[in-house]
């Protein structure tokens, strides 16, 4: 059984820009270099380096070519528009020739390794249309890194006359679909790769890719419940809700949120760790908020949380270094010791300045980094929940604070975590268009011949018809990264700049967003309304551009 | 700054009953009498028992009244289509005598008491139409119950000349509007008062009242979010999901979202009470729902459960009870124990029996249940995460299993909640249109001169024009109920009916929907599109009627 709104959304036939709608002629730009360590990049990619940008144009009559088969792979977390980026791929390639096939690997990269596939025809394709989720042909975290993985592609490619895999996924997925593309053009092998920039949270764009997909749908969903939260805080009159929002690496998302709904406090992992503050200097910054309000009446607020901000506290992450080395270190006695002395175990095992630190956090979260440990021994950052932790140590704060008469009034919170709600959203019109017209430019890189590519739709604050659609070489957006301790060839991670449009509009703002019930309440994406309520860009994309 | 949605979705009309249209007039029905206690509910109401069901009516030339002012109150927590309640009466007085006033007392029904009030102009109330939130005038939960607060409110009603007090509210204060109502009628005060069934909750209905406001946007935002979260389930194939839904008293909110997103866990804290399962019965239910599908190769899924789950098992009850017994009876003892041998402290005092189940509990909730009480020394159930203590006692269960080869899977999971995110969400049409109707209706009956009735509009199921408009008298929707050891009148609260229509056709799909993946994903609400999506009522309506 499909809702009505799936039904009824499954009519809409996706904008592309003009310049693809018809018969097209591929331009070559200048060659590229990476943003970074081009020599070092040169060496690791000397097939796939230095490849010019290419745009596709308009052109006289009919785009044609001989029929081929196209594999495409679902890598990673999921997105929203990810079903459409395959039926553009699909109708891309069918009206290149209809003879064309489009096989989809199962359950992200392991199907191409482990051979597992579907081929997807048009009854199947049809059924996932404007569709949100990755259901399709499911996802999976596997990374491509080792040369029996990528033969065991070659295997099922040469098996299914596959002539390019196409791989749909974030910053580390379209790194390895480009270590892949030079494996097979090494191999002159005859199977191309291109990548298309999947992500949620923003991190994966650069100057050539505007912004990854799903970002727009996923951060229209948080913002939607987030206003009405803001708008219950502002009946009720007696919560400060504090909102814990997805996103690791990069507080995108965070950003995003707060400007579509003016929340009276929102933190910034990447100023956070730029400012060497500690954690008490941001409970302090939410303190002042939540005191400077209680001055004028106003017991309530919001507060959002970007997910990965403990990880941005200088101070935390020196803490958890430590603690990572130490408990290797002292294993063995560690194991011996009875659980309900081992925060005192742990807590006299740290230097003075790490000790301190772990002393002042709540019991609950020292607990846990002293006795919760994932597979690999190391402390779990990511099961810190840290808005209860930043309302916990607020409201301890403001306790002293009203002792000083600090402090007058009252503090009462609700928390809240979104992310499942948003990665899986049916993709709103832009994500909708963008992610079609991803797909399409694929298949165009594809019949082109160009492998190591990232697929390209830009200008994209500008109506659909005036996007412009190419190809930017990966190697262009790498540089050198060291993980688990070795340098490696990486797509650079796009962190909020701190001196960029979003963030500075954001600051010019905020102080008066604190004090101020500024509140504005997005509500939930339309699909059929008028083009002013559906057809928005993020205001990260407007501001940036 | 308004959103560019809140900016369209104001030029909305909301639809009202063909009947209300233009001029009306009124039809009586026969004389009503309480859902039980006659006899105590007619001396308790001798004034407002016993009177007539009455029906607004299309009639010719036009309806006009003397201009008169009236007071309206937001009652307890926020329902989406409360400002469209409001913009309904506004504009029904306005229609009957353009001279006529609406004043708003502030912050729920101690503005009435205290005498805090502003004026409700045209141009305050157009910024509010079709918006969520009770921001207008706030709510509070003071509760209207002694006569000194009804003369307080009695001389506000003469200062500003207030013919009728309306009270938006749920089934207490719906109750309390109706003692206002004798009280004031007893006195010969000229001044009437009327109710208007608001809950998200949706227990405030009868065979008269077919649904509460924001019943239907509530559930709608939940359904939508759920679903998103089951996309992401079925795409990433690795999570259980237990996702807790508002609603302390009843689990119609949890069943209509159940009908609406078709997950493969519903707990329905009506079901589990009446058929007096266990803690350990409910988990065991899940746990023999995770195991069938993963016998089947399906290591994800999602579970839905009542806020009020906990409270609806009888055991835990009878502990609970236990438990605020002997705290009460013990608490100079309780106090001079360390607080790490608290836990134990309370188990050697209560039964075995209940011993038993407090000591069955993980160690967090047992904990929360010795040591955290609120103001009134009472354990705090509601501070109790069901949803985690669930998955982590289905987590503990299936490991049983595992060693006794009756789980072959894997059981990983995430939580939710979702309550703030719906009670202030812009309305659908559908609760636009309820809700301004309802108003519209409010309006229509105080002109008619009745008081302690609420405002009714029926038929919801069909077109918004066929819809039936009138009153219904409060007394005849009342019963006696022990409230806090004594004998109160009170409106009968409207739990999930286990031999009603949507429970049944729940139970007939449920088998189906536990093994199969047959979530439905309804999207987010629509003001603009195709009227199948846009304007259908709640399923529990639909197969209520």
């Amino acid at each position: 059984m499909i809702s009505q709104l799936q039904k009824a959304r499954s009519a809409y036939q996706p904008k592309v820009p003009a310049a693809i709608e018809g018969a097209t002629k591929l331009a070559e730009g200048k060659a590229t270099q990476s943003v970074a360590d081009q020599e070092d990049i040169k060496k690791l990619f000397p097939n796939t380096y230095g490849m010019p940008i290419v745009t596709f144009e308009k052109a006289t009559g009919e785009t044609k070519a001989e029929a081929f088969n196209v594999g495409i792979i679902l890598s990673g977390g999921q997105a929203p528009g990810g079903h459409n980026v395959i039926s553009g791929i699909f109708d891309g390639i069918k009206k290149l020739n209809k003879d064309s096939k489009l096989y989809g690997f199962l359950g992200g990269p392991s199907g191409l390794v482990d051979h597992k596939y579907i081929e997807l025809t048009s009854d199947i394709i049809d059924e996932y249309r404007n569709t949100g989720g990755f259901d399709i042909i499911g996802s999976g975290r596997t990374k491509l890194e080792e040369v029996e993985q990528f033969d065991k592609g070659l295997e099922i490619c040469k098996k299914l006359n596959i002539k390019a895999v196409i791989i749909i996924g974030g910053d580390d997925s379209n790194t390895n679909a480009c270590v892949l593309a030079e494996y097979y053009l090494a191999k002159k092998s005859g199977v191309q790769v291109i990548g298309c920039p999947k992500t949620i949270d923003g991190d994966l764009k650069n100057e050539m890719i505007e912004t990854s997909f799903g970002f727009d749908t996923a951060t229209k969903v948080y913002s939607e419940v987030i206003g009405n939260i803001e708008r219950d805080a502002n009946s009720a009159k007696k919560y400060w809700h504090f909102i814990k929002l997805m996103g690791r690496s990069a507080s995108h998302v965070t950003l995003e949120c707060a400007l579509q709904t003016q929340p009276n406090v929102t933190l910034i992992g990447e100023e956070v760790e730029a400012k060497n503050q500690s954690l008490d200097d941001v409970v302090t910054y939410i303190a002042e908020a939540v005191a400077a309000r209680a001055a004028k009446g106003l017991n309530f607020g919001t507060v959002l949380v970007p997910e990965g901000l403990i990880e941005f506290i200088p101070a935390i992450k020196k803490l958890i270094a430590e603690l990572n080395d130490m408990l290797a270190a002292n294993q063995a006695e560690f194991d011996t010791i009875a659980d309900d002395k081992k925060i005192a175990y742990v807590a006299s095992k740290l230097s003075p300045a790490n000790a301190a630190i772990f002393n002042s956090l709540p019991v609950g979260v020292s607990r846990q980094l002293a006795l919760e440990r994932d597979p690999h021994g190391n402390v779990q950052v990511s099961l810190i929940e840290t808005e209860q932790l930043l309302a916990d140590m607020t409201a301890k704060k403001l306790a002293e604070w009203k002792k000083e008469g600090k402090f007058v009034g009252k503090f009462a919170t609700q928390h809240h975590f979104f992310g499942y709600e948003g990665r899986c959203a049916a993709p709103s019109n832009f994500d909708a268009d963008y992610c079609y017209s991803l797909g399409r430019v694929a298949a165009l890189l594809i019949a082109s011949g160009k492998t190591g590519y990232m697929s390209s739709v830009r200008n994209t604050t500008k109506p659909a018809a005036e996007w412009l659609a190419g190809g930017i070489p990966i190697t262009a957006m790498m540089n050198m990264e060291k993980r688990n301790g070795k340098m490696k060839p990486v797509i650079q991670k796009a962190l909020v700049k701190l001196d960029g449009g979003p963030f500075k509009f954001f600051a010019s703002k905020r102080a008066e967003w604190a004090i101020e019930t500024a509140f504005v309440y997005p509500g939930p994406i339309q699909y059929f309304g008028p083009t002013e309520v559906c057809d928005q860009p993020t205001k990260t994309l407007v501001l940036e551009h």
